[in-house]
């Protein structure tokens, strides 16, 4: 897989350190390797040697605080330290997306993790123009961007699937909002201020194709338990746009978004 | 300028014809030509000939059909016909963004603009990275991204203008929101909903360099009349994510997301 380069962003610049998902179980005094990409990322982007400090998490033990024990060109070992954050809860919110082409699909991608997304599902309808979809491509992206964003977790990226099959295994008691672009839906704002009560519980946001939804597909999506089509507005938005605003607009009012950064 | 190469949208493709903003004054059988650009695209993207209709708009005179008369390499003329849509009322919502990288930029500028933006302000801070901007290209795009989205109007997209000028002559009674980064904001729906007695006001919504203002920036924000600094959650957004977020959430509260797509 042709993993995007990494560069450094200037929130990076300024903070020192970086920041990693690693696979492995952290704890203190726990020693473990960076593979290749990691490793260069760290020693030549940005410019860390030995006895620096990142931060890593893995979606599971929280953040944790470890020194550059030793680096070399593609390796790297570290020692792990102190805990800088606890692993928490975070809204249970899938984006399930027809595919776009490929720029857009990088940018949606890291757009959902700084959003918060819990997993991301590539849907295959009738009218979807994209007809493969890399997803460690995408998993790339998305782990790229929770490290960024500092998040704890990093947004599970699923094979794509086709549109009737998500439908007929759809999970009994989750929420599903259908971005509607022709103008069927409600507005999205009343949608959610109805469901404030639901707030914990399961959701989805799904947009569709370019070319939309076909009438069959409209119909299987209309007859969904918990499924409720919203409208954004006047304007045609994009599908990556419409994802983007429906999942701001979702964390704004449902999601987790009267928290703040962390200031660490 | 180069101006970015336009591809058809499957949107497009669906619908029949193209829908252009253009200079001139439209209305009933007036006769009008198109620019090189514009032609090319009408005849070699969306494959049009003579005979075939597009949609016209000019921010001032609603949206008109037309009909091709004739057509060839780089030139076209056109014969308004009725009026599909009559200008309509839009939200007064500035976008006030600290310039990023040009691709991120672009997409900015595309995402604002289907998010209805009016105007769109590049500001110079302390620590912006970004030199310059190239506002025509910034403008190309608003335009093509107002054709595409059915907007009846094109944002307008200023010269870039340092901080301290822009706050020294913010217009007095229009509101800003302030995207706070580091979490010193109150969450953005709580802002909004505080404030839903002012749907009808002009608002602005500010988004500051991935390095962050500076304290000096932060102080003088802080004193601005009708200004608020408000917080989009617990993950590190990026500028350009902070941008379309808040667009989002302030259209969705406070904009006209109530209305849907025109229906034409």
């Amino acid at each position: 897989m042709a993993e995007p380069a990494r560069e450094a962003s200037m929130a990076e610049i300024r903070r020192p350190g970086a920041r990693l998902f690693v696979e492995a179980a952290l704890g203190p005094a726990v020693a473990l390797e960076l593979g290749p990409d990691q490793a260069h990322y760290v020693r030549d982007v940005m410019r860390l040697g030995e006895g620096a400090e990142v931060a890593l998490f893995n979606g599971r033990d929280g953040e944790w605080r470890a020194r550059i024990a030793r680096i070399g060109r593609g390796w790297a070992e570290l020692v792990v330290g102190a805990m800088t954050r606890p692993q928490a809860p975070e809204p249970d919110l899938w984006l399930v997306f027809a595919p776009v082409k490929r720029l857009r699909l990088d940018i949606l991608v890291e757009k959902a993790t700084e959003l918060g997304v819990a997993a991301l599902t590539p849907v295959m309808t009738r009218r979807t123009a994209v007809a493969r979809v890399n997803v460690a491509r995408l998993a790339a992206h998305a782990r790229e961007a929770a490290e960024q964003c500092r998040r704890l977790t990093v947004p599970a990226c699923q094979e794509p699937i086709a549109l009737r099959r998500l439908l007929a295994h759809w999970p009994a008691g989750r929420r599903l909002l259908v971005c509607d672009e022709v103008g069927g839906g409600r507005p999205i704002a009343e949608v959610l201020a109805a469901a404030s009560g639901e707030a914990g519980a399961p959701w989805a946001i799904m947009t569709g194709p370019e070319g939309g939804f076909d009438e069959a597909e409209l119909e299987a999506l209309r007859s969904l338990a918990g499924a409720c089509a919203v409208g954004l507005g006047p304007r045609v938005l994009r599908a990556d746009t419409a994802a983007v605003a429906a999942l701001a607009c979702w964390q704004a009012v449902l999601g987790d978004w009267s928290l703040t950064p962390p200031q660490t």
